[in-house]
């Protein structure tokens, strides 16, 4: 996988020169490249903004220089992929996102900065709009960051399967407790089923935990989890206790 | 306002020393330390994490380093603010968030990473979990980026603030669309209301756009914004043209 990434920060994206997407590069799972908007800069003063048209607070990033941009990466690699720019107003980006997108050849993502980015990026240049919450950054470069270490990681070799196959959301629910060393810890134990050695007995607490954890933190979860009808049973009698209403 | 992290990679957060970010700590407005949390490892190899108890993959991080970074953190500077955890299992990090989080002194941001944090940090040391999305990072390093970015920010006298007024979210609905020069890019012109100079006409144009926009990718947020009747009414019959149903 290649995944271009074009920003007036580059330098922000250091950080991913850590942590497993630094690994997944290293071994070969995608090839990350991060190209200054401003080295396609036109006019004078080589500017990438201008005020808006009709007034208001704040400069909006011009078309012009993000069209150079990308036009020039597929010079450099005609693998076409798709062109996505990170915004608040995109769809949101979720797991299933996350890895519909790990199965595209190429992404090229485009930071936006200021009070956003002219109209005619948005039309003409860009595939897909994605924003990773409703919560607004100060540019698109982090939510570059959160939107590739979520795709790199779910490259094939890049974890081990297992790792991603239980987690939180991959299965529709969100992980149980964890427990590791020591013991004993200011006063606080380990569950004794854990130590207890027997697996089926740890599967069946785990799997408990996961759907109770799940029911009181995030129930709109459960609707897309796949659930037995003793485990719809169990988590509709804990909502009741809780005086929750629960569909299944 | 003071924002520690804690975490095993230090370096990713040089991403905060570009933007407004950099700006905000050189003004005043913020001050952010970085922990490396293996400087609290105890143990004879310095490790953080070991297996989870009751087996699986992967590996868990230890309670003790956590505890002991917190603690040391709150010797050097008495303030007691939020400990808060970034982890998906959390609450879903948002605008009002945000907004709640910037009134806070200080904030103690711990970046889980592998398959979890042992279950009793969260039970006696976390005061608040919290996710950026449901979509799974290798680590919190990320969402603790997003975090303080969307945080810092908000502070007052960071950006200027009819920036932050306008903006999506802040109003309940996602921003209009945004042109600047030139006014002719390859065909693509720019609507004839924003070069008018009629700024009733302008300010009105902008609204119903933002309104639309919000209908047609985000019509969730309609029911948390604030609308005349007219405006409820405009969106019904939109709504009825493109065929969906609208609760005002």
């Amino acid at each position: 996988m290649l995944i271009d990434i074009i920003t007036i920060f580059p330098g922000m994206f250091s950080a991913l020169e850590e942590s497993i997407v630094r690994r997944a590069v290293l071994e070969g799972h995608v090839q990350i490249s991060v190209t200054d908007l401003r080295d396609h800069a036109t006019g004078k003063h080589r500017s990438v903004d201008d005020y808006p048209y009709g007034g208001g607070p704040g400069m909006v990033m011009q078309p012009e220089p993000f069209f150079l941009a990308v036009e020039r990466l597929r010079e450099v690699d005609a693998t076409v992929g798709k062109v996505i720019l990170l915004c608040p107003q995109g769809e949101k980006f979720t797991q299933r996102k996350a890895e519909e997108l790990s199965r595209t050849e190429r992404l090229i993502l485009l930071c936006g900065h200021y009070e956003g980015v002219d109209e005619r990026v948005r039309e003409k240049l860009v595939d897909e709009e994605v924003s990773i919450g409703d919560f607004v950054l100060t540019g698109g470069e982090i939510a570059a960051m959160a939107l590739t270490d979520a795709v790199v990681r779910l490259l094939p070799g890049v974890l081990p399967e297992q790792s991603v196959e239980d987690e939180s959301f991959a299965t529709g629910l969100l992980e149980y407790p964890q427990y590791t060393r020591p013991p004993e810890f200011r006063g606080m134990g380990v569950p004794d089923v854990l130590i207890s050695g027997n697996h089926k007995l740890i599967r069946e607490w785990r799997r408990e935990q996961s759907l109770l954890r799940t029911l009181y933190r995030r129930p709109d979860l459960l609707s897309g989890a796949d659930l037995s009808d003793k485990e719809k049973q169990m988590l509709k009698d804990a909502a009741l206790r809780h005086g929750m209403t629960l569909e299944l």
